[in-house]
C-alpha cells in the first residue's frame, strides 16, 4: 500500500487526491492549513484521511505539494528535510525556477521532482476539485537530471495513472514558455475584464450582448488572485517581456485600424490564423 | 407556405438555413455568389433549393442577408428595391450603423429589420454550418422604430423559432457595445496568437505547453479575416477607443508586475473577478 500525502487541498490538490484515491493500493492523506478546506475535503470524499503537516509528511511514501508557488518555495526545503530517505517529494506549482533554486543545494535534492501538470479551471478551493481534470493533458518535469532515476520513474507512473503524458524541460525554459502560453493569457483575460467592467459603469446594457466568443476570451479573468498573484510575481521578468511584445503587436493592429488599412489587418489576421495548425499539432502530441 | 431566401451560405447563413428548413411550412432558398458554396449547401442539405439572386429575391416572403458587412451595405438597398411590397428583408451583420445609414432614406425602409443574432464559432463556410447554433442565444434588433410593426413581429417570431430571444437597441449603441464585448475579444485573441507565434519561431517546444486556458483565450484567433476585416473596419472608431482603454489597463498591470507590487496586482485581479457576476447575470437574461 502506497501512502500519498497531498499538501494543499484546493482545485489542483483536491483533484489529484480524488483521482489517486480511486486507485487500488493507494491511501491519500490530506493536509491543509485551513480547517474549512480540511472539512470540505472530507465531506466531498476527496481524501482518505486528514492529518497535521508533520504527521502527514512522516506517513508518506510520496508527498505532493499543491499550494501557491511562493508558499511552495518556503515549505519545500522543510518538507525535504523531514521526509524519510525513500520518500519522493513532488510539487505541482506553475512556476519552477525559484522553487528549484530553493532546494538546489539541499542534501535530499535527489528525492525531489519538479512537476507541473498542465491542467486547471478558473475556479478554486476543494469544492472546485473534479475527477478526470488531468486526463489527456500534459505534465512537465523540470531539471530531471537533479532527481534520482527512481523518483522520476515513480512520478511518471503517477501522472500516467491519471491519464497524463510527461515531458522534460529545464526549469528556466519552462518558465519562459509558460509566460507566453499560460501567464500572458491570464493577463489578457484579466485586462479584458477590467476594460469591459469600466465601460459598463456607464452602459448598463452592455452585458446583454456578451456572446460565447467573449465568454471564452474572458474566462480566465475569473481566476483566483490568491493562486495567480504569486505565479505572476515569480515569473514577472519573462512575463513583462511577453506583455511588451504583445503591446507592440496590439499597437500595430490599432494603427492599421486607425488608418483603415484593410490589407494590413487581413495580413495580421492571416498570420494569427496559423495558431490553428499549432494547436492541432499540440493536441496530437 | 412561407418562402425564406438566404443570401450568403456561410457559417451564419447556412446555420440559419438548416434550422429554418426543418420547420413546417417554410421553404428555404439559398443564394451565394460562390458555386462551391451553393454545391456544398445542397450536398449538406442546408437549403431546399439554390437560385440566382434575382429569382431568389422575387420568390421570397422573407429575405435574410448573411454576407460580410461591407457587402451587406452595398447589396441591401438593391434588394429592398427589388422585393415585393409584403416581403420583409433582414440582415444579420455584426455591425449595424453603416448598414442602417445605407437605407435610411430608402422608400421601403419600413420593410427592413436590422438584426444581429449573437452566435457564431471561429469556423466559416457552409461546412461550418450547424444545427442549433442559435439556440438559447440572444438576438439584437436595432432601430425598431424605423421598421413596420409587422416586420418586427415576424422577425421576433422567426428568431423565437430558433430558440432566441430578441432585445432592442439603437444601431449606434449596438456598435459601441459590440466593440467591447465582441470585437475587442477578437483583437486580443488575434494579438495573443501573433505574440505566441513570434516567440515560437525560436522556441519550437513552446506549444507542447499550451493548456486549455490558452486554447480558450486564443480560440478567436482562428476566425476568418474575410468575415472579420469588414467588421473591424466598419466599427474601427469605437474599437480604437476600446483598444486604447485596454492598453491603458494592460500598462497598469505591467507596471505593477515590474515593480512587483503584489497589492496592486491582487487589487486588479479582484476587480476583474467581478466579470463573474456579470456573466452569470447575462446568462440568466
Amino acid at each position: 500500500m502506497t501512502t500519498i500525502t497531498i499538501i494543499g487541498l484546493g482545485l489542483i490538490g483536491g483533484s489529484l487526491a480524488v483521482d489517486l484515491k480511486s486507485q487500488l493500493n493507494i491511501t491519500v492523506i490530506g493536509v491543509d492549513q485551513s480547517i474549512k478546506h480540511c472539512n470540505l475535503a472530507q465531506e466531498l470524499h476527496l481524501v482518505d484521511q486528514v492529518m497535521s503537516l508533520d504527521v502527514g509528511i512522516q506517513a508518506a511514501d510520496i508527498v505532493i505539494i499543491a499550494i501557491p508557488v511562493d508558499q511552495i518555495e518556503s515549505l519545500l526545503p522543510k518538507v525535504l528535510t523531514q521526509v524519510k530517505d525513500q520518500t519522493i517529494v513532488l510539487d505541482v506549482g506553475s512556476t519552477k525556477t525559484a522553487i528549484c533554486a530553493a532546494v538546489k543545494d539541499h542534501p535530499k535534492r535527489n528525492q525531489y521532482v519538479a512537476a507541473h501538470p498542465l491542467a486547471g479551471t478558473e475556479y478554486s478551493g476543494p469544492q472546485a476539485a473534479m475527477r478526470g481534470l488531468f486526463y489527456g493533458k500534459k505534465n512537465i518535469i523540470c531539471d530531471r537530471e537533479l532527481s534520482d532515476q527512481r523518483a522520476i520513474e515513480t512520478t511518471q507512473k503517477l501522472f500516467n495513472s491519471l491519464g497524463m503524458q510527461s515531458y522534460f524541460q529545464s526549469s528556466e525554459s519552462h518558465d519562459k514558455h509558460l509566460a507566453y502560453v499560460s501567464h500572458l493569457s491570464h493577463i489578457t483575460s484579466f485586462t479584458l475584464g477590467l476594460t469591459v467592467l469600466d465601460i459598463m459603469q456607464d452602459e448598463s446594457q452592455i452585458l446583454n450582448l456578451a456572446s460565447t466568443g467573449f465568454e471564452s476570451t474572458v474566462r480566465l479573468a475569473k481566476s483566483s488572485p490568491q493562486t495567480w498573484s504569486p505565479i505572476l510575481s515569480k515569473n514577472r521578468e519573462h512575463l513583462s517581456v511577453a506583455i511588451g511584445q504583445y503591446i507592440e503587436h496590439l499597437n500595430t493592429f490599432k494603427q492599421a485600424l486607425d488608418q483603415d488599412d484593410r490589407d494590413q489587418t487581413v495580413s495580421l489576421m492571416l498570420k494569427a490564423n496559423a495558431i490553428k495548425k499549432l494547436l492541432n499539432k499540440s493536441e496530437q502530441i
